[in-house]
């Protein structure tokens, strides 16, 4: 575990550590920002923040302006990379940018050659917390999970399954149902093989349809964003939450797109969000 | 005159454009956010933001997260370039990152073969003031003007030489005295030629020694940052604000380093402190 980047921001520290994921089987490295509150030693809770792809663990922290609402609100914000990293891992022949590096689709691979390192739901579930807990030990037990695009994907693939690790969930323009959009449907076969079912348990709109969700779920989506129409699909988990009964706010917002200019513009009414359920004892 | 690009952000539009600079003789690029306000016809103020060695029009508009404060208050926020550009503008010739491209320094440069293109000041003062008013008639006469460490010394020299021109002025880690610091002098000697009493109407410490300032002055700096004691030197400022009798408000920022962590932590209190100069109708 190596600290490579220490920046005071709003009073608090961004921090980058390189440490080898014994889940990924490679180096990598992950971004960490620690509100006041931490440092003067406080227990605060955590948001995992998950990102689109081509994206590494920075861009958010460069971009997204979340540390101000972070250190307002006593967040501490942990950011992964988007997919297992290195000379030995695999990468899709052509350089897709969706598929390969830095498009890991926050999935357990299962097919060769790509099963050894693509570990992403299995990373950002398991080992990651407890790194957390290893550099932070402020963190407490108390965690919610947002992301952008493949990360939104990710944010509610992982809080629908497992929603006794997480108090909340919110997602950026989420590819809503990978099963049904050419990304999803590239990525999830590669890594997964021809098993449709295989790919309905990494699929949000699916698994809200079938099994619901006690967590509140918040959902932005720019109506000027060039997904939309073909690969982010929210009607899909708009029809999956009134199927279920499931507490979506799904907010369509007029004239923004797909880039870091929305995220900025509405992450600190997620984190507001996160914190309001992070902090509160009951649950919807 | 041409949008490249136009962004949704805070309720308001992050622009960029491309255009042909008369002054500088080439074909420059420049950032420009209109605030809701602006957007809904409401005349507003502006703020010029001037940017530091290696960055362009690009790394203010992602990494400060100002757009928020812009929107909160009411700014049109202008950034140009850092140089000019293109394949016929002269670069140092081992591609050194402090001086030809991305490291204009703000001067109207008297050597060939720099003379040609190199005239930021002016293009700054005199030629971007137009084209604003061209592409965003909502701007009112009022202006601020600040900037980052090569940008911050641009800031302080064009508001202290221009006074009528700007109601406020400030800047995160400014090269103070440029005559007193490697990167300054490099640059200066290059641009300028070897008289020294030439590079003295680019040093804001120098000239505020002379002549003071009837403008507010305020000024962030990081104990933290590499740069401080070599090539920043707030000193020689603060020695001239004492000197003349200006209204400098220097503040020392605990542990915060050179990056946009810092200035993202305090471009709100800075666009404050100009939003309340631009609205007032006094002077100090």
């Amino acid at each position: 575990m190596e600290l490579i980047a220490n920046n005071r921001c709003f009073g608090g520290e961004q921090r980058r550590y390189r440490h080898t994921s014994t889940t990924l089987h490679c180096e990598m490295t992950f971004s960490l920002y620690l509100p006041p509150q931490a440092l003067q030693g406080e227990s605060v809770p955590v948001v995992y923040w998950l990102s689109g792809l081509t994206c590494t663990d920075e861009n958010f922290v460069q971009k997204a302006g979340a540390q101000r609402y972070a250190a307002e609100l006593g967040l501490i914000v942990v950011v992964p990379d988007t997919s297992p990293r290195g000379d030995g891992v695999a990468d899709d022949r052509d350089g897709a940018y969706d598929l390969g590096l830095g498009a890991g689709f926050y999935v357990n691979a299962t097919q060769a050659p790509w099963a050894h390192h693509y570990q992403m739901y299995d990373y950002v579930l398991r080992e990651l917390p407890g790194i957390l807990h290893h550099v932070a030990p402020q963190a407490s037990a108390q965690a919610s999970i947002c992301g952008h695009s493949m990360g939104g994907h990710g944010a509610l693939v992982l809080a629908l399954r497992n929603p006794d690790a997480f108090r909340s969930v919110s997602a950026f323009a989420p590819i809503a149902s990978p099963t049904r959009c050419p990304w999803g449907q590239k990525a999830l076969r590669t890594y997964l093989g021809d098993d449709v079912e295989q790919w309905e348990e990494y699929d949000s709109s699916v698994l809200l349809a079938r099994h619901g969700c006690a967590l509140p779920i918040l959902v932005d989506q720019g109506t000027a964003d060039d997904f939309l129409a073909e690969q982010l699909c929210p009607e899909h988990l708009s029809a999956a939450a009134q199927e279920s009964g499931a507490q979506l706010q799904l907010r369509m917002q007029p004239g923004y797109d797909h880039s870091y200019f929305f995220i900025s513009s509405f992450i600190g009414e997620h984190l507001e969000f996160h914190a309001q359920h992070l902090r509160g004892a009951t649950r919807v």
